[in-house]
């Protein structure tokens, strides 16, 4: 993408840096991805899932970037991407990416005619809980003449979309199977509620329960003669369950390439922070208001990030905490007055997704530097 | 800036709707103003200012629109805007404002620089809390052959920006009122602590607590021969104290066009909801999931609002509740079975201002049809 940008673009204005800039010289506050982090990360889970022998079809809801999302298959051994919304699909499809899921229903006529057409361009997916929803994408399939994969979506603790597991489940895919213009593959059992489970036995306890319901679901399918291509689901807090149960065979992960400031308070079996992976996502914020001694104001509020899991973490310093978020404030306590005028500092975001969808562009650094410049291809597509 | 769309563009992928479509086929999750109410909220802060002498300067951070800025001042009296950064400043001027505080410290080089060359265009006024700045700001001012007008912001309880009440103000009054490219022109303060505190008589302490400090200030620059032509500040929560104590002479107000849930949470002098402003902002729904009789899932998650000041409430609807808020869903307790697939709900969010900043476009919404489509200027301008 860097290579686009035209000479003429002002930074701060256009674009929040240029290639070659001191990571000092970024227009504040923007979004950083540690370069060599995120390469670590993306490499990481290759390893899993090549030990584990299962497929991972990254989440790009997290990141909502072509060049992230294709980094994560070429380089990532990633079998496609998922996405959450029509719209989010279309704009990564239009960069690129040949093979997508939705990993949500698609309800509404006009959207399922855009999902349709997009299947021209893509292998596409989409996830199922409703018996006339089977109806309303066979007859858009035929109208486009296309195949629109079909996973039945299993609610197995997560308390969103979903049937419960075991009939409601045999019944959508017998329909589906039987559909024109649609192919059942297999189920979608991601639970969602287990992600950020502080304690690792209690995370476990979640998808040994998820496990059971998908694994006595398989079953009922298969004596009605009807296999499970795709078993999908699994988050960051919980991929090492689902890759090692021998049920799930293709994994969903998102957050593990960037992390946040709430995976960090996730634990492992030891009550110790994940530390398979590294925090590679960062606000980049400037002090613009030292007026007292005892606290800093950064321009960092809640335009800059989604607080809806914590406030941010404020990277590689003890001596000052990010203690009160306002629109486009951040008070950072500063008890041995540290902080001068315009430092900048580094956040590590409370919730990694809805703060890159503030953004349009990652900054990408390596050694201090901006190596490159990456849009968020698909911020606010939320429809 | 409607009739500038192109027909070519493809509803739901490029924008959320056309003009004359009805509400119903509003691509969602989209965010729609019901522009009857929107526009009695501007008709009733122009009775006000001209019942009380006062100016608007009304602030639009609450919604980065040149169209609704433009309205502002022409149809509600305002006599120019504010904002919180140089690029939402700059975004505006580019569209037609003439008249713009950033209401914040611009203390970045480069910053410093646009916002200079940006009073080519456009009156513009900024905040200082520093000595050092007014240095800075007055090379930047002499480069560009400018005059950038000054406020001193005092910090009248808000714990943020701005210098204590008094001689710290004095001073910078005095040094910037001798800074060549400077004019002081009076003072920000702004208590952002008091807008949403609940109770009437606890905002109406602290706005007292302000208006001693400010009015003793006034005083102490009046001995000095140093005259405030503006004092500046108040907001949606606040704003009658100010308006009426004949010491402050410009308020700020900018959630009052659209209000939303946490400002409906603020009572008035009878422990009831704001009522002098009408909810005219909404967030348009579907129903995606209606998988379990007990719940159902809609599309305007995280994505589609901020819940920083809490959950939406759905408008209208008593027998529904909003209770859970995740990336891209909204789970709704739905106790008696009412909802139905691709049903669609307007949510009065949490907290209007994050919540704009998500979007691309307003849709405008007249006796159900749509009016208007808005661009949302300044989106994502933060820096």
């Amino acid at each position: 993408m860097a290579d686009r940008l035209s000479d003429n673009v002002i930074v701060g204005l256009t674009v929040p840096a240029r290639i070659g800039m001191k990571l000092e010289d970024v227009a504040t506050p923007a979004l950083i991805v540690e370069l060599d982090a995120f390469e670590r990360n993306v490499a990481q889970m290759r390893t899993f899932i090549t030990q584990n022998g299962v497929r991972h079809r990254a989440h790009a809801k997290t990141h909502k970037s072509a060049d992230i999302a294709l980094f994560q298959i070429e380089h990532g051994g990633a079998c496609g991407i998922c996405c959450q919304k029509v719209s989010e699909a279309e704009a990564l499809v239009a960069e690129g990416v040949g093979d997508v899921l939705i990993s949500n229903q698609v309800v509404d006529a006009s959207k399922i005619d855009r999902l349709a057409c997009l299947a021209h361009d893509a292998r596409v997916l989409v996830c199922v809980d409703d018996l006339a929803n089977v109806d309303d994408l066979s007859a858009a399939a035929l109208t486009h003449a296309v195949t629109v994969v079909c996973l039945v979506e299993i609610d197995c603790g997560a308390g969103r979309c979903g049937v419960k597991w075991g009939e409601p489940v045999v019944a959508l895919a017998r329909k589906i199977a039987r559909a024109d213009g649609l192919r059942f593959s297999g189920l979608q059992a991601y639970q969602g509620a287990a992600q950020h489970v502080r304690e690792y036995a209690q995370r476990k306890a979640k998808i040994d329960t998820a496990l059971e319901q998908v694994s006595a679901t398989i079953a009922m399918l298969a004596t009605e003669g009807i296999a499970c291509e795709i078993v999908g689901g699994a988050g960051t807090g919980t991929y090492y369950f689902e890759g090692a149960s021998e049920v799930y065979n293709e994994l969903q992960c998102g957050s593990y390439i960037f992390m946040d400031a709430d995976y960090q308070r996730v634990q492992d079996e030891h009550g110790l922070s994940i530390s398979e992976f590294e925090n590679s996502l960062f606000i980049y914020t400037s002090i613009m208001s030292k007026a007292k001694s005892d606290i800093a104001v950064c321009d960092a509020g809640l335009k800059a990030q989604s607080v809806d899991s914590g406030l941010p973490i404020i990277f590689g310093r003890d001596d000052v905490e990010y203690v009160k978020c306002s629109d486009e404030h951040g008070v950072i306590a500063d008890p041995g007055d540290a902080l001068r005028l315009n430092e900048k500092l580094k956040l590590i975001p409370g919730h990694c997704d809805p703060t890159c969808n503030l953004y349009d562009w990652y900054v990408g650094i390596r050694n201090g530097t901006v190596e490159c410049l990456w849009p968020v291809t698909a911020r606010g597509m939320a429809f």
